[in-house]
């Protein structure tokens, strides 16, 4: 028997370009459903809530918290970030793909509640390049870039856990890698 | 760091399509280098000696054999094949991607010999659908065929020891599939 449900991890530095190669994603692949994830931090223009996050106030959030109801949280520049656990588990058995955009720690931290997930490290080309299209976004203050480079360094040397690496270079490129990797999850044989 | 040479084996009951899957991918992908088997079977009609196969008589592979210079070999249907070593390990050294068609048999042994790579199960819809093909072929007696399915109900039973399985009904589809298999696997993070 081929696997049923997959859950599709993708995590990187902030700016590498995730939220970009999911959004392709799940315009080719319909039925793959997004773990809309929980976030105490501002809406982006053009962030619908509900759609690209829910947005929390920072006491629902610790409160949701408390009752264990993230399969991973983490504090991230400052704000939190956290992924519903009952929901995702629902979607998983009902035989639903879901992809998640998660930063790193995230990332490391739902590979403990997560086993049978795919996490896919999407790497910059270099961290020159990563500071170029941070300010490119123009949406953040210098001070606030240097901090996101800084722990895109440290992110970077933990790219080695993951179960594959995306270098986002070309963005053809990456999101055919990133399709493959998707496609041939459904080949693997069920644990 | 992303890994180096990419050594996929396909594997699966005879008349699956093995071979027309690996020259699709061949075609694709002009420096994927084929593992070409050493055999005591006969040629079959278009076969050219050192491209499909290395024709050898049962003496010579008795001999190589006791030389150690098989990665894997294997007695299928009273044919001897095997797989030459020093060849294979050399190209995968210098970084060159080299794709296998072997029986299961020679699959499970390589896999002691050749543990980074990547083993792909291809199964037929049906052992209905499989038998047709095998008629389809028409190079072989109806005993013959018998006893290729006989092995093949046996052999897919062995599926799940893979890391992927891709069900060859329709074949385009099958292709997309091992294509994204081979693709993904060039971003496994390095060992």
């Amino acid at each position: 028997m081929t696997s049923s449900a997959v859950a599709l991890v993708i995590s990187g530095p902030s700016g590498v370009g995730k939220g970009t190669l999911v959004n392709m994603l799940r315009r080719e692949f319909p039925s793959l459903e997004f773990s809309v994830s929980y976030t105490t931090r501002p809406p982006r223009k053009g962030e619908v809530d509900g759609e690209h996050y829910r947005f929390v106030s920072r006491e629902e959030f610790l409160r949701l918290k408390e009752e264990d109801f993230f399969a991973e949280w983490a504090e991230v520049h400052s704000n939190y970030y956290g992924t519903p656990r009952d929901e995702i588990e629902r979607k998983l058995s009902e035989g639903i793909d879901v992809v998640f955009d998660i930063d790193v720690q995230g990332a490391r931290q739902l590979r403990k509640n997560l086993k049978d997930a795919t996490f896919v490290f999407i790497m910059p080309p270099s961290l020159e390049e990563l500071r170029n299209r941070l300010r490119g976004r123009s949406t953040e203050s210098e001070e606030l870039i240097e901090m996101r480079l800084k722990n895109a360094e440290e992110e970077m040397s933990l790219a080695d856990e993951f179960d594959y690496i995306v270098v986002n270079d070309n963005l053809e490129e990456a999101y055919e890698i990133l399709r493959c990797i998707f496609i041939s999850q459904h080949a693997k044989p069920r644990k």
